[in-house]
């Protein structure tokens, strides 16, 4: 199955109670395709970069199998950059810097053998720009995932409304399904997001772990209570990278393989916050992940009979 | 297998954003009391109310065979009085008013035929009345069960500490979690509060469900996602009520079982906040009950083979 992935490529810099990060790899993109790497081969980027992007890190990826056809090196211009400070609880942060540069006029030409895509994974960004990939895809992907946040339902509501009417999974954390359907109890959230047209919703709670529901199911997917979060940033895309590269590799797509994918895409979060950055995605294999899923698994096992 | 609950009766004016109640009749013996009452007929309570207090809820209570021997009517006294009012997310709530009453007073003297309990409840009071009831049981019960809050952690962190020592099973919130161990990681803040004393750590987190800790395992009891919260009064008495109701049914006290008790516990909460008060914990049955622990199993369930 082929997986394409849109989303930014980026310089972040971190400020953490751990420490300091200047200038670290980061980005959807970055974050999504490293994650997948461990469940698929074929998984194709689309992303924007300046030519101070480091080609190590590149090559990196391509060493992984990930296809960079799709991502836009431009002369003479910078990546996008991100600087953030987190608080106490890692949670919260503060926006310190944000310098959008390429990202500023990002329109992506989907290349060909991009637009036969299974899998679709639009990482957060303007909904026209998530709403515009969709549209060069040739052949209906199997299956499209949605990642978006508050800033969009502020300030382009029509145009996201526009692009979940085309989409199968969208991927937001509990604020934001509060903020999106009006409705304070996640049910209710769920009930009036689906209606907007996604058939399955991913609702991830953070340290409480992550919702996925469908029409008529629900599965709580526990997160795992962690020694130290030391850097939390891309634990989110890193999760999405998880669940799209496990389903990539699956044949077939329901309610019971997207469960499989929850957890495999929490656990491989759960490694991204253990170091900073991707440092911690560049360094992992199989047998170490199914160890963190089985850590998963056992986490809410119970044997009660009724 | 006896249980002795200890725990405030009262009465509590409540406004949520579905509406109000005036003086219904609330409390940790109470709550703990009903909820237990599903699962074993071997209730003792120990309380102490004032002559303002409806004999048709001691009836109740008595009806469905709790014995009530250990709790102190008094004359001319008034019970004690809580009033508060829940914000919109239903997780924070102001009090309005408390009125302690009878409650200044209260030096609880145990009833001779409950001092060979096997499991003792100590609901959230004093830790200095908490530790006198542990000191007046004749045989050391199986299993003791402590539950606190932040504001005798602010004013009675010495007296908290020692009653510690003397418990199996303690029961808080993450915020009291944090409080206690100077910890912001819950795994940490279970190391520090098991040094402590307690064998077993239970952190409620509300919407977020339950932790259950012991020295070397963990379990995640997810919370059920509800339509609506109708009133949160009672739920973590509730759930304490269900927990130690189910294990005293039970022969034996292990993780295992524990995680059971955790799962009836959270049942039972879910449906108390389905109502004003107690009204809904009036009105249940086995079956009903046995339904929404299967909807808890069914939440967390997924097959993975690694």
């Amino acid at each position: 199955m082929k997986l394409v992935a849109v989303g930014t490529m980026a310089f972040d810099s971190l400020e953490t109670p751990f420490g300091k990060a200047d200038r670290i790899v980061g980005g959807t993109a970055s974050y999504v395709g490293l994650s997948a790497s461990y469940f698929t081969q074929n998984i194709n980027l689309v992303s924007v970069v300046g030519d101070d992007f480091p080609s190590q890190f590149l090559t990196e990826l391509t060493n992984r199998g990930i296809d960079l056809d799709g991502v836009e090196m431009r002369k003479d211009e910078k990546s996008f950059f991100w600087a953030g400070k987190y608080h106490n609880d890692m949670n919260t942060r503060d926006t310190l810097d944000t310098q959008l540069n390429v990202l500023e006029t990002f329109d992506p030409t989907i290349p060909s053998h991009y637009t036969d895509a299974d899998y679709l994974m639009l990482g957060n960004l303007t909904p026209s720009v998530q709403h515009s990939v969709i549209k060069q895809m040739v052949t209906r992907p199997k299956l499209i995932v949605l990642d978006t946040m508050n800033f969009w339902m502020d300030i382009a509501l029509p145009e996201l409304k526009e692009v979940l009417k085309e989409v199968d999974v969208l991927s937001i954390n509990d604020e934001e399904a509060r903020q999106l359907s009006g409705e304070y109890s996640l049910m209710k959230a769920s009930k009036v997001i689906l209606d907007m047209g996604p058939k399955f919703l991913i609702i991830k709670k953070g340290e409480h772990g992550a919702l996925l529901f469908s029409r008529d199911e629900i599965f709580y997917a526990p997160a795992l209570p962690l020694e130290e979060v030391f850097d939390p940033t891309g634990a989110g895309d890193t999760f999405a990278g998880g669940f799209i590269g496990y389903l990539t590799a699956m044949e077939e797509v329901n309610f019971e393989v997207m469960k499989q994918a929850i957890i495999f895409g929490s656990a491989m979060a759960s490694f991204c916050v253990e170091k900073f950055g991707t440092e911690r995605l560049l360094n992992l294999d199989k047998k170490t992940i199914q160890q963190r899923v089985q850590q998963f698994i056992d986490l809410s096992q119970v044997e009660i009979s009724l």
